[in-house]
């Protein structure tokens, strides 16, 4: 399957509306209208409504006629443009919330109001589909930018987020595989024994809607033949859907070898709250912010 | 510079010996004969003399003369050839040392033996050496598989080891960037306090021989695009020779991701001990058996 019918998915469901916050921004609004152009959804600007209309009478003067709605609402200030766009999501007025031109702490403080906000109980995070080159399946990574040390709870919410994408994706049975340098439970290395307890959530139904097996290093994970070298027996070695990493750091690493080594193709979103969270920065590709805002599509449940 | 380099280096280096610590393997003698046949060093087979002969008149009858020594030293026990092995390179009769068909533990006790041991006073660290499809330089990730959680004075130490195995194989002054999930100084990431300390460590003449530069994350240290892309000034980013991880788990997702999906070639040493110390092990390949052992006989100091 490849990120690409994530946007043709993502078109055939009707009536999404995507609030972006703070959306004054030329590369922003670039990707709103690109996915405009491909039909994904409807979009409700908030921010500076003069900055955002020059923008769009500037670079975007030319665009196509779309069948969806570009709206645009009016705020004093980024933190107004915030609370409204959060707001829109909590009202059901809009499906999926988006990054514009403010710092995602500050985005995310409006998501996690306790009044207006995203909350579910659930912890956000990060979750990104790979489409990896002459690999057979989607690899969902988490979490690669949001939680930095996770504890076993904190994992567990983790797994429930990327299993939920998973399903929202069309992998209805995701096979997760919790991570660790070596594939043995390790005294001394605290993911390998968080992975044992994961594995064991799972079978104790503590963690459901998908298979969890590990420890797994990456290899067993990924690869039928590693994993058949060490002797492994497992439903998920070397099928993995879901890799959930220890840390951030690995998640980091591990995220950015497959863009710039593996030449893999990207989408993401902040799962865990109300509805899926778009957070694009500057320095992804405009092909990528199209999958993540597919994916976050595909994500919404309404 | 690729791999294939290195072997043609090791071939240009006279009189290196590598001691085999318990030979009896099809696999690791088969590595051997490779070697021999491409003239890379001599080596002393310490093992069971029968299995070891049996082994070479069964499955290597017809094999190559060599103008370079392969010798058999009979021990009674595993424990023994280990022995026997690093008393051979604490003697210098032989300059390399290679695991065969024993745990890495059971190779590690002797080689950390205080009366005939390799120790210097450095940590033992991982040192692996990629060659990455459409990437202009090998890369240098350290470590991948030996420190589960190195402090900082273990880190300053992981450092030194692979910025000499960088010089072994030609990088006068390597570029050594210290990862983390950010390139920016976040007191809740261990991992950029310690790159912090280890870039001014190397400028208070600390860590000499190199130039330290992070925290950085792998985009910024390996893309100079990613570095501008951030406004990131320093001699390092974009262009690294060492990735230093900040944990096992970190080193472990990146070796396996560039081996599994970016089809990276490798060669690993352990160095730190007296003499490089060869770990290959089943799942490697032959070409990297190979790259492993040129590694190891060009970062032979004598």
């Amino acid at each position: 399957m490849l990120l690409e019918s994530l946007i043709n998915k993502a078109t055939q469901l009707d009536d999404i509306t995507v609030a972006v916050a703070v959306a004054e921004d030329v590369e922003v609004i670039g990707a709103v209208i690109e996915a405009l152009n491909r039909s994904l959804a409807n979009f409700i600007l908030f921010g500076d409504n003069e900055k955002i209309t020059t923008i769009l009478n500037v670079h975007y003067k030319d665009r196509q006629k779309s069948n969806h709605h570009l709206t645009i609402v009016h705020a004093d200030s980024n933190k107004m443009a915030a609370e409204l766009a959060v707001r829109a999501v909590s009202n059901n007025e809009a499906n999926v919330l988006m990054k514009g031109n403010i710092p995602t702490s500050d985005l995310l403080k409006a998501v996690l109001n306790k009044e207006y906000g995203l909350r579910t109980g659930s912890i956000l995070s990060h979750v990104a589909v790979f489409e990896i080159p002459d690999y057979d399946r989607l690899t969902i990574v988490t979490d690669a930018g949001m939680s930095i040390a996770p504890d076993l709870e904190q994992k567990a919410q983790m797994i429930r987020n990327a299993a939920a994408i998973a399903r929202a994706i069309g992998i209805e049975y995701p096979k997760v595989a919790p991570l660790a340098a070596v594939e043995v439970v390790n005294p001394a290395m605290q993911a390998t024994i968080d992975a044992a307890a994961l594995t064991m959530m799972n079978k104790r139904g503590q963690i459901t809607g998908c298979i969890v097996d590990g420890p797994l290093a990456l290899d067993n994970a990924v690869s039928v033949l590693a994993a058949e070298h060490k002797g492994i027996v497992s439903e998920v070695a070397g099928r993995a859907d879901i890799l959930l990493v220890p840390a951030i750091e690995a998640g980091n690493v591990l995220y950015k070898s497959l863009i710039y080594f593996a030449k893999a193709k990207v989408g993401a979103v902040i799962a865990g709250a109300k509805a899926p969270i778009v957070l694009t920065s500057r320095a992804d590709s405009a092909e990528s912010k199209l999958y993540s805002l597919a994916l976050a599509i595909c994500s919404v449940t309404k």
